[in-house]
């Protein structure tokens, strides 16, 4: 049988982009609030028993809600600079569209650079979160997508300008 | 711009067939022992928010080193009655490979069936485990990879003839 | 041999109120933030496989640092009325301490009933958490302390008034 | 106010005596199956925020059901050795009662030592687990309660004579 995927998937590296959002937040028990310490991106990685090359790189540790057009200008001047031409950027769900945004009005589908943006809506540390789910998912899109910018989540993946965050039950869906 | 792939991915039903295998094992609190009771792919698929349509049924559940020639011809019987065009297969990873050898025998490649199995090391009951983050990438493989049958593991997917298990590290590898 | 203990402990019922405080609290995955919803008492019970007869009342679900005077007007009123003589109160540990003080005031090791305050430094919810630990704990000396007043943190019970929580490690200590 | 019971739990050193059961059982993942490979027992009481001092000696790793006479002479032996007068001791439910038993015939209560035998039914690893609730309840008790030989399980404790193992449910009671 001759395959018409490539027989396994690729075995080149991947960019993991690490910015924070919910994914990566911590209680922080002497002030009983949410914060960010360290990405769990690694511990995940190893749980996952993931045998993928990655590389990753934390950009930034912040609620998605407080991401500035700076903050975004980085991330993709840091995809740009990237050699790997996939890349996953963990994010916070609520602007994770506007992101998404920045980069697919500069990365799009002629290019060579598959993008996919993934998040979690409950954090890892807290034992029931998405973000395993998430993360699995979104190193086994951007491994087979074409060039462009993806948002995954939900066990879907969404072109950059098609998708937006229902606000009342959490989920992404098509626009 | 125009999508080069599907703008999200495919909004079609996918189906899941439970055969057991680590990843539903359980432990048993009287006897001391891990057995099988029910399934945890409900659950699992609600803690990922996987928001794809799903119909899943229980083939059996039982340790793949329990499984038979007509265990495996249960499967392949399954998978061709199926309606839905792509698969995702539970399965316990020390047959795994022998399993899709059965079913790389019969859909191939110029069929239209795209069929993925998945499984873990640790059972999800046991909270450390890799089994999320395999279902995540697994959903993920069955929706973009062309007709044929393949392994999803350690973040990676495999044509059916092309892989076996590491004994040595319980991982998955090219051969 | 005669025990010079009672030979198991109280078969008597104890009663539980709860009052909030970082045991209870969860991740609303909607807002980003921490919030009640509801006492994971009863869970934590049994996962303990706790045996004791318990009789369980939430009396308020408030971050200890929203406790008024009225609302520890509640609590020892509540523990006046109840028919149990052992009682376990769990409750926010920043003013574990002044609820502690308000019952000391009115329970005294002469009476007949002995208190247990406790709670957690992680929410139970989280994963990583000291409160099943805690509520193992405050069980415990609750059903061997003789009547007082008394806090439950660390593994260590604390006599109402010789105790303070330590701001800058979390931990009660003997004062 | 005079405390009628020390103002605070005992600020003496515990000695904990790791024997293994369920309590400290993993999953090995090449071979399948339910394998000791080392205690769980300081994990534990860093969950617990514990601040006691406690002394830790693994004397075994072993399923109670292959605890023989000669295992149970080396508990006895170092419990008569520990310079401690407070003693807790991990152990499988299955033959719990049978170490008990060995202990109690030798420290009774007109000794100076308290020693307490726990364990669990579900192992600490698999993330449901009564361990850390039962480890809160024995290092408790173990501070309290007058010398003898006790064991604590379900939130209760049993004095060594007075107690069994009820095979159907998994539950300590009195006899």
């Amino acid at each position: 049988m001759g395959c018409t995927a490539p027989c396994t998937s690729a075995p080149e590296m991947i960019r993991i982009f690490v910015t924070g959002g919910t994914f990566d937040k911590e209680y922080h028990d002497l002030s009983g609030s949410l914060a960010f310490k360290d990405t769990h991106l690694p511990e995940m990685l190893r749980l996952g028993r993931c045998r993928i090359d990655v590389s990753i790189a934390t950009l930034m540790l912040i609620d998605s809600l407080d991401m500035t057009d700076s903050h975004r200008a980085v991330i993709v001047d840091q995809c740009r600079q990237a050699a790997e031409e996939r890349i996953v950027i963990t994010h916070g769900t609520d602007t994770m569209v506007d992101t998404a945004r920045a980069l697919g009005a500069v990365f799009d589908a002629d290019g060579d650079k598959t993008i996919v943006l993934t998040g979690a809506m409950i954090p890892y540390a807290f034992g029931s979160s998405d973000g395993l789910f998430n993360l699995g998912s979104a190193l086994s899109f951007v491994q087979v997508l074409p060039p462009g910018v993806y948002i995954t989540m939900n066990g879907r993946y969404f072109v950059w300008d098609r998708v937006r965050k229902n606000r009342d039950n959490g989920a992404f869906e098509a626009t």
